[in-house]
C-alpha cells in the first residue's frame, strides 16, 4: 500500500506537469485562424484517447513535400543553384565547358538562355554535377557546400530560409505520435545529409528524386557510384510511387505548396479514414515570395482549384504565419 | 525533499526490475556458443552507456535478409511456390498457356523442366502473376494465400516455418534501440502484408525486389499499377542499392545465409566504428535442412568462405540453436 501511494503521488505529479506543457501553444508562430484549427482539429480526431477516429500510431504517416513547402524556393530551386555552382566549380577541369551548352551558358551567367532549356540540357548539368561520383562522395560535397552557401539576395544560408511555422508543425506532429517523411522533386542524395539536422527527419524517412546505383569495387572496397541514369523523377505521379516504394503504407497528412504536390495529396485523401491535406499558399510579397497561377517555380494552379473543390486547407502565409523565417 | 524521498524509492525499485528483467535470458532458443557470446557482447558494446564504441540509437541500423535466414527457403522460394499456384489459378482466364511455356511446365507440376527454365521464363511468370494489377490488389491477394498456405512437406503454413531464435534475435535487437530491416532478394510487395505480423517489421523497413510502379486513374480514383519490368533485384549487388535507396544509412549489422548476401554483408563491414555480420549455416537435415556449396537454393559458398577469411559470425543451425522453429 505505501509504495503504491508513492508511486500515485508522483504519477499525479507527473499528470500536472504534462497538462501544464499541453497548455504551452506548439504552434506560436500560426495565428489563430482556421488553418491552425483545422490542423489541431485534425490531430485531436486522430489522437484522442476514445476518438471514435483514433488512428494507431503505426499509421501515423504524414508526408511533407519541401522545396516551397519546407524552405523557401525562390527565384530558383537551391539544388539548382547547387548544380550551377557546381558546374563554376568544375569548370577548370572541362575546358571543352566553354563552347557547349548548356555549360557555356551557365558559365556566362546567362539566366535568361538557361531558362529557355529543356529536360535534355538540365540532365546534362545533373549528369555532370550529381553523377559519376560515390554515394560518399556526394555527401560529402552536399555537406560542405550547404553549410556556407547563402541566399542570392536574401544573403542568409539557405538552412535559415526555412518556415519556422512548419518546423512547428513538424515537431508538433512527432510530438503525437506521427512519423514524418519529406517527399521532394529534389534529389534524396541532396536532402539527406542535412535535412536531420535542420527538420528532424532521419535519412530514411526521405524520398527524393534520385540516379541509378551501381555498386563497384575501388581499391578493394565497395562503393556506390551514382550513375546518370534517373531512377526515379518524384514529382507530380512520380510521389505517390516514391511514397509506395519506401512506406508501403498511405499518408493520412500531406503538405504540399505546388500542382508537383497535386498527386500525392489525391493519393492521400483516397484512403479509407481520416485524412488530412494542406497547401501552402504563397501570398507574403514582404516578408518572403507572392507567387502562384503564373510562376515558373513552385506553379500553384490545378492543385489550388482542386483544393478549393475539395475542401482542402490552405495556408496563406500572410495571413496563417505571424513569423516566417526563424 | 519529502516528494525526491519518494521518487527515489519507485526508481530504486524500477531499477531493481530491469535487473530482474535483464536477468532474463533474452535469446532462450541460442545455444550457449560462441555464435551466442558474439551476438550479445556486440549489443553490449555498441549500447552500454560508457563504452567507448557507443553508437547512437539513430544509427543502430540492423539489416536481415529473409529466404534461409528469417524463414526456410527448401524445397523452393516461398514466394516461387505462391507464383506457380497464381499461375494455376489464373489458367482458366488463360488457356493458351496449355502450350506456352514456362506455364504449360507449371500447370503440368514438371518440375525438373521448370529448373531448366533461365531468367527470361521467370520473369513471364512474374509478369503474369506479379503485374498487371494495383498494389492493393496484390496485397489482398497475398494476404490470402499466406494465411492459407502450406509447406509441400512439413505441412505447415510457411509462416510457422520462421526460425524461433532469429525472431528472438529481432525482439532483442529492437529491445536494445536497433532498427530492424528486411533486406530479401524477394519482392517488396510480397514481404510487406504479412511481414509486421510475423516478424514486427513495419512496411517502412520492408527492403526488396521491384517491380515499376506507375500511378493511374480508375473509376476518378488514383492507384498504383505493378508493370511488367524490374525496378530493383535486390540480391547481391542490388542489396546495398536497396538499402542506400531506403535507408540512406549503412547498417552496422547485417545477418544473412547464402552468397546473394555477400555484398550486403561486405558493405556492412566496410563502415566506420564498429561493425558485426552473421551468417546462418543450414546443418541440421534433421529438423530442418542441411545445405551450402552445391545448393540450387540458398547456396553458400563464395560467402561463406569470406566469413570464415574475415572472422564473420558463423552459425551452426544444428549445434547453436535449441529450437528451430516456433
Amino acid at each position: 500500500m505505501r509504495l503504491l501511494a508513492h508511486v500515485g503521488v508522483v504519477f499525479v505529479l507527473a499528470m500536472a506537469g504534462s497538462t501544464l506543457l499541453a497548455q504551452q501553444d506548439p504552434l506560436p508562430s500560426w495565428n489563430d485562424t482556421t488553418s491552425k484549427r483545422a490542423i489541431v482539429e485534425f490531430v485531436d480526431r486522430v489522437t484522442r484517447p476514445g476518438s471514435p477516429e483514433l488512428v494507431p500510431p503505426a499509421e501515423r504517416i504524414a508526408t511533407f513535400d519541401n522545396d516551397g513547402t519546407l524552405w523557401a524556393e525562390q527565384p530558383l530551386y537551391v539544388q539548382l543553384a547547387f548544380a550551377l555552382e557546381r558546374v563554376k566549380a568544375l569548370a577548370a577541369r572541362h575546358p571543352e565547358w566553354r563552347t557547349e551548352q548548356p555549360f557555356a551558358a551557365i558559365l556566362a551567367n546567362d539566366l535568361a538562355q538557361l531558362r529557355d532549356f529543356g529536360e535534355q540540357e538540365l540532365m546534362r548539368v545533373l549528369a555532370a554535377t550529381h553523377a559519376g561520383m560515390t554515394t560518399d562522395e556526394f555527401s560529402v560535397t552536399v555537406g560542405e557546400w550547404i553549410a556556407t552557401a547563402r541566399h542570392p539576395t536574401a544573403g542568409k544560408l539557405y538552412t535559415e530560409l526555412v518556415y519556422q511555422p512548419m518546423l512547428e508543425l513538424l515537431a508538433y506532429l512527432r510530438a503525437n505520435g506521427f512519423k514524418t517523411y519529406i517527399v521532394s522533386g529534389g534529389g534524396i542524395e541532396f536532402l539527406r545529409p542535412w535535412a536531420e539536422r535542420v527538420y528532424g527527419v532521419p535519412p530514411e524517412q526521405i524520398i527524393g528524386s534520385s540516379l541509378e546505383l551501381k555498386l563497384e569495387v575501388r581499391d578493394g572496397r565497395p562503393v556506390l557510384l551514382k550513375l546518370p541514369t534517373v531512377d526515379l523523377i518524384d514529382d507530380k505521379a512520380g510521389k505517390p510511387v516514391g511514397i509506395e516504394r519506401a512506406i508501403g503504407r498511405r499518408p493520412i497528412r500531406a503538405f504540399g505548396n505546388s500542382d508537383g504536390d497535386l498527386e500525392m495529396l489525391q493519393w492521400t485523401m483516397d484512403g479509407a479514414g481520416p485524412r488530412f491535406a494542406l497547401l501552402v499558399h504563397h501570398t507574403d510579397a514582404e516578408r518572403e515570395w507572392a507567387y502562384d497561377r503564373e510562376s515558373h517555380v513552385g506553379k500553384l494552379d490545378v492543385a489550388w482549384d482542386q483544393a478549393i473543390a475539395n475542401g482542402w486547407t490552405v495556408v496563406s502565409i500572410k495571413d496563417d504565419w505571424n513569423v516566417v523565417f526563424p
